[in-house]
């Protein structure tokens, strides 16, 4: 039997081996994303952002929990990419595991980076196919900072979930942070800790005071202590919440078909950059242009608009 | 006088507006650059980077005042592509400037962003190339963290200092992060707070067992308490040696022509990508070939396969 054939039998390690092969971007992977795309759309997608020491690990567990008591299968997706000046402390998938039963209701899959490796946002996503293709009915994406890629990342998640704690500053901070635009729903983590109530009704505040259009979504904040599980259920009801008026209002679709047209264009712009290596590679004596520049007999702004008129004409 | 004749007339008001010119890529920015870039080439750029809290603005300020005793002028970029969640704490620019006179020989640059905004790296070696022309003979980028976007920053100079305090960890987390590949001399700033000796002795022997090949630059570690100004005559000279063992050894030019090439691509890449867009937007419904992927009927993959094939082809 092949691997995709075992895959499609629901065998874990056939989804892991699958899941690296599409990482690694080995030969013929966006074709074996194609064969998934079909089966994908019913899982939903929610990311968790924060600073380090927010307790992400920590709420995202007490959230597998309670999806698990409504027999969703989760599917939980880790990144880290900003370590270890941010602190790393995302635990290890096996650590993690622990928590759960192996008869493949929860999977973790990270994604190992050390900063340098570009597209992660997009390796991301295409984890999640796998994981929709696979059958799990939830997806949990968790990100540490809203950096470029982290806000790639939670562009192409359905529900969006910020959790802050009392020390990650005010409501002001939060909102000259943009973060206002990417959450559907506020969390305050470590609510029992000295600022919480300030930071919790400060935030209440300015999002109240934000213009409302018409059936609008109205973003919610959460006071959690995940370690004990307190207002778990609350944040859990109000992803519920988030995903019926995001699928009544057209909200999903809309979302959707931008990540289509985001992944189209994003497939096209890595295909024409290796064509154009290759062109590069093999018509142009790039070390002699590189070589008059430093010499400063010419500069690369120029040289760059030749290079673009000579292959853009021909 | 236009502003550009006021800039070679040394005028700061007219680089602040050039800078920003440049940054806001307003039309023929790249022109503009490519008559800055003859008058590059004398300035040595110096990379400060690591994990909030180091006390990086008060270790490049300290910094400062030992370029200025040798007689040079310095400029600064102070990039934080990350706030809030890492801190968020380069001081403005306003405020820093006042440790320093108002002669033009100390300029503060803020690359001022919100996560949000691409092209960052681009945008501060864009700027370095107008303080490069402007006169100043140091340069000194100091950014926060190792993403992406900073090991981008980091690669555009001459020299790259990582600063670590005794809180950012011990030394095999420093190596995992892979600062040992970026960091060209290692500070310890903060270093009369427990936990340095260790740090210090921890990293000095990690990097002794390091294989060296022959002639290879030696990564020193400076101890460093920067509100004290103690070291910074070291950490100053050690810049130096650096320097020199770049210059002498061939790897400053082997570094700077590297960069020139990743310009020259950059420029290249985004010039394609703007052509590219240009004509699927005349020539290609895109709307419906996004509808037919949401509906299910095809994927992405295929889709941007088969638009691959209709542009290159013609």
């Amino acid at each position: 039997m092949t691997v995709f054939e075992k895959f499609l039998q629901g065998d874990l390690r056939a989804l892991s081996k699958i899941i690296s092969y599409i990482e690694d971007r080995n030969d013929g992977y966006r074709a074996l994303l194609g064969k998934l795309y079909p089966k994908t759309g019913s899982a939903f997608r929610i990311g968790i952002t924060g600073p380090p020491g927010a307790g992400k690990s920590t709420l995202v567990n007490a959230l597998i929990h309670q999806f698990l008591e409504d027999g969703k299968k989760v599917g939980i997706v880790a990144v880290d990419p900003t370590s270890p000046f941010t602190g790393g402390s995302l635990l290890g998938d096996r650590v993690r595991m622990h928590e759960f039963g192996t008869d493949g209701s929860v999977y973790f899959r990270s994604m190992a980076t050390r900063g340098a490796s570009g597209g992660l946002a997009s390796s991301t996503g295409n984890t999640t196919v796998a994981l929709d293709a696979f059958g799990f009915d939830i997806i949990i994406i968790e990100t540490v900072g809203v950096g470029q890629v982290e806000l790639d990342i939670m562009d192409a998640c359905d529900s969006v979930v910020v959790a802050l704690v009392p020390e990650s500053g005010d409501a002001v901070q939060a909102m000259k942070a943009g973060l206002m635009e990417i959450a559907d729903i506020f969390v305050i983590n470590k609510a029992d800790r000295p600022g919480a109530d300030r930071l919790l009704s400060n935030l209440k505040q300015m999002l109240e005071t934000r213009k409302q259009t018409e059936g609008q979504w109205y973003i919610p904040v959460v006071d959690t202590v995940a370690t004990e599980k307190k207002n778990i259920d609350l944040l859990h009801r109000r992803i519920a919440e988030h995903a019926a008026y995001a699928r009544s209002n057209g909200f999903f679709e809309q979302k959707r078909k931008r990540q289509i047209s985001k992944k189209i264009m994003a497939v096209l712009k890595s295909r024409f950059e290796k064509e154009f290596l290759d062109r590069l590679d093999s018509e142009v004596d790039f070390e002699q242009l590189i070589e008059e520049i430093y010499r400063g007999d010419a500069n690369p702004y120029d040289v760059a608009e030749d290079l673009f008129a000579k292959f853009a004409r021909s």
